[in-house]
C-alpha cells in the first residue's frame, strides 16, 4: 500500500538524504523511444544494460520497461537486475520519477513532482507525457511507500542536496517560465524547502551550454560531500561554457551552506565540444512533436552527470582526452568509492547521462 | 533479481503449502476485457475492488494492471491495496500467475506453468495470450523470487493441494488433448510431483457442468484441511451437475491420500442453475476471436469457488437460497476463520468465481 500524503515532508520530519548516504537500490527505466534514441533505441539499450549491470554489483537495480519491451530487456539485461513492468514516455528516471526522502525511524518515503517534459506545451521534448507522469506513483506502489505530491513542476535532475540542509539549482531552469509561471522565486523555495527540508538555497545562474533540460544542475556541479562541490569546467574562454561555469564558481565561492560554511569548489575538465554525427541524426525517426535533434549539434557533455552508488561512482566517459583525469579527480573526491568509468556517448545522445537515467532510493 | 532455475522444487525441497497456511498476501489482475466483462468491465470491477477490500483486510493485496486502467484501478481500489503495472489479456491470475512453493527455511520461489488459455488454438477463450504468459514471471520480478519454468501446460485453477503430499485434479482438464497431448498420464503425474513435490495424485473424472476451463478442480472441490474435502453438490438427478458431482464423490471416497488417510468428503448444495440474461449478453462486446457467451447460457455457479486469506474465507454469494447454507457448512468447516459472503454474479459472468481471481503467496 502506497497512501497519499496530505502534510509535506518537513513537517513529517522527512529529508532527502544525500546521494553518497546509502541506498536500498537504484531505478532505471528502459530507453526504446527511436526519436531519442538512434537505429531503434539498440545501442542505448546496450549502454543502460552496461549501468545497470555495473551499479548491480553495489545495490539493487530496478528496470522499468514498458510492456512491449519487457521480453526483450529482460533477456539483454543481466539476472542480477530486477525488471518490472512500468510503463514511462522516455528514460529519464531522475526527471520524472520519486524523489525519496527518509526519517530518523528509517521510514522511506517518495515525493511525486509534477512533471512537463522540460517545459510543457511551450516547449516539452516530446508529446505526450502521460505515462512518465504515472512513473513516481507506480515506483512508490511497488516498494508499498507513501506518497508527498509535490504542487510545483520540477525534475529530479533540477536540483543537489548535501543531506545537511542545503540545495543546489539554477535560475535558468528553476525560474524558467516554462515550469512554475505562477510561484515567485520564494514560494518555489518555499515549496523546495517544504518538500526536501532544506534550510539554505543556492541558487547558480546557468546549466550547461546547449543542455535540453534548460540547466539542470545534475550536468553542472554536485555535492561530492557537505562544503565540497565538483564543477564542470573549461578553461577555453572562446567556448560558450567558459563563462557559464566561471559565473557558477563564482556564485558557488561566494555562498555559505545551510551550517554556515563556504564552499570548496572543484573543477572538472569538461570533454572537448562534441556534436551528433550525420550518421547518429540519421539514426533517428523523424515524429513532429518530437524535439529534433540533428546532425552537428553540441552535445553537453559533462563529467558530473555520475551515478554515486553504495561505494561506487559511476562516471561517464566520452574516449575523449579529459577522460582519465576526470577519473583521477573524482577519486581524489571520493576516495571510499570504486571509479568506474563506462563509455556513454549513446547515453548523452539522448540529451542526458548517467545521472539523470538513475535515480536513487535510499537504504530505510 | 528473479533467476530462473533449472532444477525442480521437489529436487529443491521446495513444496507448494496448502491455501490455508500462511500468506505474505494475495495477488489479482483488474478485469477489463469487453468482451469477457458486460459494460465495459464496470460492474466487474466493482466487484473485484471489494473482493481486494475484504481480503486487504486480511493480508496484502497486489493488484496487476494494464497501462491503460493504471489511474482508474488505483483510484477505484482503496489505498490498502497495492496497485502495480502488470499487464494480462484477461484476470484470471489463478490460472495465467505464478504458483508459489517454499522450503523449510523460509525461502519462496515460484511455478511458471505454460498457459495456452484454456486449450491453445483448439480451444482458447480468447486471442492473443503473450500477456498472460508473462505474468508469472513479472510477479516473481517484483517480489524477487526465483522462477521455475514448468514444462507442462497447467492452470493454477486445476489442481488442489493440502501441503501434506495429496494433489486433487480433474481427469477432463488435465488429460484433455488441447493441453498437453504428448504426455502421458505418468508423465503428467511425474511433472506434477516434480514441481509441486506431492506424492499422491487422486484424479477426479470431470469438473463441474459447463465450465468453460475443461473442468477445473477449483469450482468442484477443495481441501479443507488435511483428509477433509468439500464438495459442489445436487439433489437434483435431473440436473447434469448431479451425475458429476456423485462421479466425484465416489472417486474422493475410494481413495487415500498421500499420508494413506480416508478421506472426509463434505457436500455443499450448489445454487440453484442461473443462466445469463439477455441483458447480460448485450453488455459483452463481440470479438470474433472471443469465446461467446449467448444470453440464456447456463453459467457455473459453484460455492468451492471462494478464497482462504490469512483469517477469513471469502465466500461466492448468489442471491440464492442456498447461499446461507453455504456460509454455515464453511463456518463448520473453517472454524478459526471469518466466513465473507460476496456476491459474485458479475464475476461468474466472466466464466469464474473468486478463487479464479487470486492467488495466493505464502509467507515466507
Amino acid at each position: 500500500m502506497s497512501r497519499l500524503i496530505h502534510s509535506t515532508p518537513r513537517a513529517d520530519g522527512f529529508r532527502m538524504p544525500a546521494e553518497w548516504e546509502a541506498h536500498a537500490g537504484c531505478w532505471m527505466l528502459w530507453p526504446q523511444r527511436r526519436d531519442t534514441w538512434r537505429n531503434g533505441g539498440k545501442p542505448a539499450q546496450l549502454a543502460f544494460v552496461e549501468v545497470a549491470r555495473q551499479i548491480s554489483r553495489f545495490e539493487r537495480v530496478t528496470m522499468g520497461v514498458n510492456a512491449d519491451q519487457f521480453e526483450n530487456a529482460r533477456a539483454m539485461l543481466p539476472s542480477t537486475v530486477r525488471v518490472v513492468e512500468l510503463s514511462s514516455n522516455d528514460a529519464w528516471i531522475r526527471d520524472c520519477g520519486a524523489t525519496f526522502v527518509v526519517n530518523d525511524k528509517g521510514e522511506t518515503r517518495g515525493i511525486d513532482w509534477n512533471f512537463n517534459a522540460w517545459g510543457g506545451l511551450q516547449k516539452m521534448m516530446y508529446f505526450p507525457w502521460d505515462q512518465d507522469q504515472l512513473v513516481a506513483a507506480k515506483m512508490l506502489e511497488i516498494e508499498s511507500l507513501d506518497r508527498y505530491q509535490a504542487p510545483l513542476v520540477m525534475e529530479g535532475g533540477s536540483f543537489h542536496v548535501d543531506g545537511q540542509g542545503t540545495l543546489l539549482t539554477t535560475e535558468q531552469c528553476l525560474l524558467h517560465p516554462n515550469r512554475n509561471p505562477d510561484l515567485t522565486r520564494a514560494e518555489i523555495e518555499q515549496r523546495l524547502s517544504d518538500y526536501l527540508n532544506v534550510e539554505k538555497i543556492i541558487w547558480l545562474p546557468r546549466g550547461v551550454y546547449e543542455d535540453e533540460t534548460d540547466g539542470h544542475v545534475d550536468n553542472l556541479c554536485c555535492f561530492a560531500r557537505p562544503g565540497v562541490v565538483a564543477l564542470t569546467w573549461t578553461d577555453d574562454k572562446a567556448d560558450p561554457q567558459y563563462e557559464r561555469s566561471a559565473e557558477a564558481y563564482d556564485a558557488l565561492r561566494s555562498a555559505r551552506d545551510a551550517r554556515d560554511r563556504p564552499l570548496e569548489v572543484h573543477k572538472i575538465q569538461q570533454p572537448d565540444p562534441m556534436t551528433m554525427t550525420k550518421e547518429e541524426a540519421e539514426g533517428l525517426d523523424v515524429v513532429d512533436s518530437a524535439f529534433l535533434r540533428p546532425a552537428g549539434e553540441r552535445l553537453a557533455g559533462s563529467y558530473i552527470n555520475f551515478y554515486i552508488a553504495n561505494g561506487a561512482i559511476v562516471l561517464p566517459q566520452f574516449n575523449d582526452r579529459h577522460d582519465k583525469d576526470a577519473g583521477r579527480k573524482l577519486a581524489e573526491l571520493f576516495p571510499n568509492h570504486q571509479i568506474i568509468g563506462l563509455q556513454s556517448r549513446e547515453i548523452l545522445l539522448g540529451g542526458g547521462n548517467i545521472h539523470c537515467i538513475t535515480q536513487q532510493q535510499p537504504a530505510g
